[in-house]
């Protein structure tokens, strides 16, 4: 017999195990639906961000920062070490340890909060005054009924239509973040927040990192004493080669390595690398939720649409996280899933998105809240560094 | 003959410099008069904050954490160094180069801002419409005038009146800074901001450490869940012993060794130590200023009297910083430093105490900005975590 809950949560990242959380602790009777599964096979809770996104990948900000202190300028700070030798396949099963913690927690703390866990892709079936949504893990299906749905089924990587991600020499996040040995040379595409990070981490380890952006600013959401700065340490003293400005033309791949054509500011250059990563940007994940069958509609650039607290137009269907407007970052996504929750039991919540904080976990790190210098100026306020 | 000045401002650190500098954009004829003297008994600009407060202590800070990670957890990480050893004369070297190198940028500061630089203690001889200051280098006394002044002569370390800081066997901030070898018990006094700051970097580099702390709670300010934290952090994972709720009886010096007795949570205790740093918090300067020649009165705890405005009783006599109430950060006191020069200017502004972020540059790091937990509750507020 078909279980029937209060709340399904579709997705159970920092939105939705968070939602399933608060609206279990509000007395509903919930379940969380997720499909992800990590490299053994085995699912594994907490989305892109606890597997293949801000967890592992400040594992290795802090190993490599570690490696990068302890080969470099170690002496100037009178510690004298006699040799550093890098295990890199320590450093990255380090990582993994804390992703298979951390995991293991969420799937902890859903049970403890009485959240019933399902492992699937959720796919509505039918809506009206209660949804159906049918949970498919390979062969076996099954189906559920829920008087409301909060979506949160977060991002996937945008590909370049020319350069395929195959995570062995074309990588995406989560290849960027097990690259078994490091590479001489390694491009990325995009000096975005995933660029920077996992372009620092390598290039500590002792890449030849170059980065390629197609927008002509470095950082432009930033402050611009702040970019500017950023650019100098990274490039100057940090030696991250980046390129602005860049239109890529063709990437081609032979056994061993990856060939970037491109045009940057001395006209058409190649680039030749033994890794590639592409980090051009995030799409919401819409895939096989089948939302026509409740009539929810997608925004032009994917994203489901939803009013400022996260309603959907079916009823009773929220969307929180990545798959809607707004920043794509686990916090957003967190206090938007409490919000879903909170509204769902008749309190009143709200997510004010101009307060979201943003991070960037270079070194130094890079933090910013609030309306930027550019904001600021193009709404004709006055602005004081 | 005397000079004139629109602007003189009585002290260089965070508060004084940065008002200093922004009076002369403004297009005032701009004094600053400072009485800092470094070691090796040269004028050196930038307060306390620059000469043996922040600065110092962030260099410290993260010498000795490249230190405590070298020899504690690199392995983990996969990164394996043979044969550390701790050259602390050159780590206490780089920390002078550092203070050394940004003092020296402010007098640079001040001459490309035209600002004039005097050595020497300033003081109130009459007022007016125009300030006579004195400004006392040993026996040389010279006599300037100014339309406007700005005290910002900050604040020094408070004692206890039983144990005499000599800055050998028992240091205040300046020695906490400078201990020519690592101590091998160390006592502090103290389990604020400047305790913990010090007792981590000994601690660090290998000392036993003891802090003993009046209050009943752990750093009472934050909110619990974070102090609780790091309490356990800073107890059970770095071995910083912290004793709360201490009554301090007496502290008494032999040749090498401190002996503090004290009422603790299990009655009558004694600590014996190599050297013992004493951080029970600053006291506002004032010392020199002969305030009583322009009126200008100090409230019930040292502090000179102002308004929301930083204006002195005195016409056209501002104070900033550590010397009038609010929060004694260097960030808050050039803060105050812009709004005098501006207010002096005839513009408006607004030094908003309530948005003062704190920070504690322990590892990890904490900081708090706004409201705390207490502070809402004890206004009947709602508290969310």
């Amino acid at each position: 017999m078909s279980q029937t809950f209060d709340v399904a949560v579709i997705g159970a990242g920092p939105g939705g195990y968070v939602a399933a959380i608060r609206a279990a602790q509000l007395g509903f009777n919930t379940v969380c639906i997720d499909n992800w599964k990590n490299p053994k096979g085995k699912p594994s809770l907490g989305g892109t961000c606890l597997n293949v996104g801000c967890i592992p990948s400040k594992a290795l900000l802090e190993s490599s920062e570690n490696y990068r202190r302890a080969t470099h300028g170690f002496a100037d700070h009178g510690i004298q070490i006699q040799g550093v030798t890098l295990d890199l396949a320590k450093m990255l099963a380090r990582k993994d340890k804390i992703v298979d913690q951390l995991t293991g927690g969420i799937g902890f703390l859903l049970k403890k909060n009485k959240v019933t866990s399902m492992h699937g892709l959720g796919r509505f079936v039918s809506g009206g005054d209660t949804y159906q949504v049918e949970v498919v893990d390979g062969e076996k299906r099954e189906v559920i009924f829920a008087k409301h749905v909060v979506i949160a089924t977060g991002s996937v990587p945008r590909a370049l239509p020319f350069a395929k991600v195959d995570n062995q020499l074309i990588l995406d996040n989560e290849g960027a973040l097990a690259i078994p040995s490091v590479p001489k040379k390694l491009g990325v595409i995009g000096a975005g927040v995933i660029g920077l990070e996992m372009g620092s981490v390598w290039k500590r380890l002792g890449a030849e990192v170059t980065i390629l952006e197609a927008l002509p600013e470095f950082l432009g959401a930033l402050d611009e004493q702040i970019s500017v700065e950023a650019r100098k340490i990274f490039s100057k003293e940090q030696g991250l080669v980046i390129e602005l400005g860049v239109k890529i033309n063709t990437v081609t791949t032979t056994k061993n390595q990856v060939t970037v054509d491109y045009e940057g500011a001395d006209g058409a250059q190649q680039l030749v690398v033994d890794k590639l990563i592409m980090a051009v940007g995030r799409a919401p994940n819409t895939t096989g939720l089948n939302l026509d069958a409740v009539g929810i509609k997608l925004d032009a650039r994917g994203f489901i649409q939803v009013d400022t607290q996260c309603r959907t137009i079916a009823n009773n269907v929220y969307a929180v996280g990545d798959v809607v407007r707004g920043p794509m970052l686990a916090h957003k996504a967190s206090e938007e899933g409490v919000a879903a929750a909170e509204l769902i039991a008749g309190q009143k919540s709200h997510v004010n998105l101009d307060t979201i904080p943003w991070v960037i976990y270079t070194a130094p790190e890079i933090a910013w809240v609030g309306e930027t210098e550019k904001q600021l100026k193009a709404r004709g306020a006055e602005y004081r560094a």
